[in-house]
């Protein structure tokens, strides 16, 4: 059903993907925010809208629904997507103990990336929430997001070991290369495979809004878990500092306590898998490509490629691709002992059935 | 030209990825390793061999060296493939200097993954390292590595920045995790896509022997870099703390400095794009895909199945592949919205042209 949706902050990143997804439901929008072009007013924008979305930081949403808490009618439903949780939960309870529907969601998707696949958890919250928690479940479901229910009130203590350490060791990788001299490109065109991850994970982090790193950080810490982590790993290190100094031999027996930890459930294995297919087909892909676009992203686009490559006598060891906005991009690694005239026919075949190709000798 | 190869440690597990390829490249093969099978007396084995291969940790190459580098004649080559070099050098230059021709190698290849697109580092010894640096070349070529020239004097430099922070931080995640009670299972399970490459290379560092993380741990902390990494990084995190205790503001000041040390060379932009690339393939790979194994991995097969993919009016969002031994996996993530019939339909196609097909939903 289609509803009148206001959100606040929908001037933000996230803000502003919420409303594209809204639109793309059908759903009409307010938005609420300083940084708008078009300035709405909070309170006519509450009285308007069946949905009110904050799109906030902990800290900026207490003292917005302290000022515009009373003007929320029982009708109405509140949703909101802060990352972290224990700082508003008082608040978002009082909203229940109203009477008002209210249903947290921390959707875990970077605002410039594609929703499908990537997960949200819908915290419901008190005892109205379930209308505002179906809405939030059709409206992630219909992104293609996977959803996890999740208390609450453990929410941030669960959020402790999935965020902090990679926000706090990733941004202090990057405090260090900047200390100590180190071009970022240089490491990432050397990279040998297994620390490629580790410099793709500390960038990925390192290009986010320094803010969300320091929501996340700065709360984190405070919490009983945060307090744990941030005791326990620079004693991790020192111990890994210490045994060296001890020999070869002492740090690898403490070493090895780590790989006996990932034999639980099995997941050596699974690891070993996950990475290796990612490694396996970006150091393909690196080698020899054709990249080749398509303007449609429909079936047969696949076939239609892929026929032309058969046809050529041209085996491809990797395959990958991405959908821009409208079309798609797939990328072919070819198989070294390729004749080149192979895939200069296979190119001129291409083009002519209008595909653009661009095709890539390994990268330096 | 084919040669007889002597390979010191081949039954480890690098040593055994060499023989391996060695003898898919035609030439002759003894091991010398006390772990092997058949046992081969050292000094036989030099007296048989053209080429001496060296596949062992540095602190063992060196007694073997200073044991049967008497034996090594002029007309020999040897390489060697330890991933720290400092303690080797005076070795290496010795033989150098009796005249033979020495390569040292860095292949950066985990021993169970394909090295096609992967990097080997050629590290010419001396002033006769001709010889051997052609057929390094040629070795390494052959297997579709792509090959990086140093100086064997600069390598472990340049290898504490790629190596010393990932195996050192990633290591301390592990004995923190240990430490902290945390599953790895479970903080993998719902790892948001941000953190995902987090802890793929976090896992990625702990699947490796222990011996390894330690040997580089050990020696690279005893080079000046990797003293001021040592000094730095613990600084840098501590550095991060204090700025939290001070605020969110100071906090998000801080950190401010990362993302701008990014944006040199472009590589916020990069770094973004090869980032989603990955996530998003993994995200939508997760959603609802089908994995079609083929037991020839030939031109042809991906036409094959994609048309198969079009015929149904089956969508992809998503391609991904993996090549096992002799077959080909090719991991296809379908549009939500595909009517399970089609689906069907394409499967029971699949298999009728000898394929096998796994069907994937929502991965837990």
């Amino acid at each position: 059903m289609p509803e009148r949706i206001a959100i606040f902050g929908g001037a933000g990143n996230m803000g502003r993907r919420t409303e594209a997804e809204a639109r793309k439901q059908g759903h009409q929008i307010q938005i609420v925010d300083p940084r708008a072009e078009i300035q709405v007013d909070p309170e006519e924008a509450i009285a308007w809208a069946t949905v009110l979305y904050f799109s906030l930081f902990a800290k900026d949403l207490i003292p917005v629904l302290d000022q515009y808490g009373r003007s929320i009618r029982l009708d109405q439903i509140v949703l909101e997507n802060t990352s972290t949780k224990n700082p508003i939960i008082n608040t978002l309870k009082g909203l229940d103990e109203m009477g008002i529907s209210v249903c947290s969601v921390h959707p875990f998707a970077k605002h410039d990336q594609p929703p499908g696949g990537q997960k949200v958890v819908i915290l419901p919250i008190g005892t109205n929430f379930n209308k505002a928690q179906i809405f939030a479940q059709e409206f992630y479901g219909n992104m293609g997001m996977i959803i996890i229910r999740h208390s609450i009130e453990d929410h941030d203590a669960l959020m402790v070991p999935e965020q902090l350490p990679w926000h706090t060791a990733n941004r202090a990788h990057l405090l260090t290369f900047i200390r100590l001299g180190y071009r970022f490109s240089q490491l990432w065109n050397l990279a040998p495979a297994n620390t490629e991850l580790g410099l793709a994970s500390t960038a990925r982090t390192g290009i986010q809004n320094p803010t969300i790193s320091a929501t996340i950080i700065f709360n984190y810490l405070k919490t009983a878990e945060g307090q744990a982590w941030k005791a326990t790993y620079p004693r991790s290190l020192e111990e890994i500092f210490k045994a060296a100094e001890k020999g070869e031999e002492t740090l690898a027996a403490l070493l090895a306590q780590t790989n006996e930890y990932l034999k639980e459930d099995g997941m050596d294995q699974q690891m070993n898998e996950a990475t290796t297919i990612i490694l396996e087909s970006n150091a393909n892909l690196r080698l020899h490509s054709l990249t080749v676009h398509s303007l449609d992203n429909k079936p047969g686009v696949l076939a239609a490629i892929a026929t032309i490559f058969a046809e050529n006598g041209i085996n491809l060891n990797a395959v990958g691709n991405r959908p821009p906005d409208g079309g798609v991009d797939i990328r072919f690694g070819i198989d070294k002992g390729t004749d080149e005239a192979s895939i200069n026919q296979a190119v001129i075949a291409l083009r002519e059935l209008g595909f653009e190709v661009i095709e890539r000798h390994k990268e330096k």
